[in-house]
């Protein structure tokens, strides 16, 4: 499958090398194409390039956002709507503000980064999830309990987040994934961040994840 | 022990029967003494009493807030700061508002309702905790997987935090209790709530809780 991936930092690059080893062709698109460079000498793999957001979001049959959330929805506009039009975007990222010292959601509780980018692009099937776990978990659950824990999933489309939560399980080996229905409960798995960030600074690592005991 | 517990609904006569059957002497504080009549019968215990705000407060060695959290800061201030000194306070009230229909947080992100409670009572120790659970779970963890799931607590008084820890385990059978540090983590534990919903929403019931798989 072609996937772009909108974001080249710790998630999009985690996220993208996972995704050509299971033989994906993935294009991580970055403001910086040689900051690449290195990443795609690790991976050495035809099936993984850089270009730019544009070129990512052409690329992709499904679209990932790895983006810091507060620079989200401006690399979306600039891979430009027509070239996301119609497509899955499985949005990972987070609206978290570190200019005031302290960490904030910048925004939080009646909306979410989830319904603004739906909003901003509503032809668009927006999917939230794997926001609630370290990068290095996303891509490999099974690395913790055997992946006994629970990932989440919001979004507006009930075939698309079927269809992700498919591809969860094929790409990456995720087993439990709750679905909680329409893109403004994204609110809820946004707003978790600020108990992962106290839950791993009583830990001192971020090798847990949530599970659902019911 | 004798216990005063500030609010006299479902948390409150919940967590009222559960530590009377355990032999502490409770009074519940409440709006209305005649609402209590009810539960007094119910439970049929010489050790347990209804009283105003104030009489549950000077009754107790150690105070529970089990208020709806909108009335909370209120009625801490009816029950008195003078009955309320040097006392371990027990918040587990959250900052729920539904008045414009949809559920959000009156408080949230900066701030917390556990925050707000110990700036207008600086001389209480407050501690945030059984916030993220059904009162049902509260009282009796070991219901549900046998007890095998979490809970959290927040405080800026590391001594109230660990005796409120023995107490959670002794009173309530609890046996995994993470420390998230001071007050302003009570903050994430809130914002749990919007999560606790949607997964409620997804389940069908409230018979869950979290466990932090590390």
């Amino acid at each position: 499958m072609k996937i772009g991936v909108i974001g080249s930092g710790n998630a999009g690059q985690t996220l993208g090398s996972a995704l050509v080893k299971q033989g994906h062709e993935v294009k991580l698109g970055t403001r910086s194409i040689p900051k690449l460079d290195e990443w795609l000498q690790q991976i050495n793999d035809d099936r993984a390039s850089a270009g730019s957001f544009q070129d990512a979001a052409k690329h992709g049959d499904i679209i990932i956002n790895a983006t810091a959330g507060a620079g989200a929805l401006e690399a979306l506009h600039a891979a430009g709507s027509a070239n996301l039009q119609g497509k899955i975007l499985i949005d990972v990222s987070l609206p978290l503000d570190f200019s005031e010292g302290a960490l904030r959601l910048f925004v939080v509780n009646t909306d979410s980064l989830g319904e603004q980018i739906q909003r901003a692009f509503p032809d668009v099937k927006v999917v939230k999830t794997l926001n609630t776990v370290a990068s290095a978990l996303m891509v490999n659950p099974r690395s913790l309990a055997d992946g006994q824990h629970d990932l989440f999933i919001s979004g507006n489309d009930a075939a698309a987040r079927n269809e992700v939560i498919g591809y969860l399980k094929e790409w990456f080996g995720w087993e439990s994934i709750i679905d909680l229905g329409d893109i403004t409960s994204a609110r809820s798995t946004e707003m978790l961040f600020a108990l992962l960030v106290r839950v791993h600074m009583s830990l001192g690592h971020s090798n847990f994840n949530f599970k659902v005991v019911r």
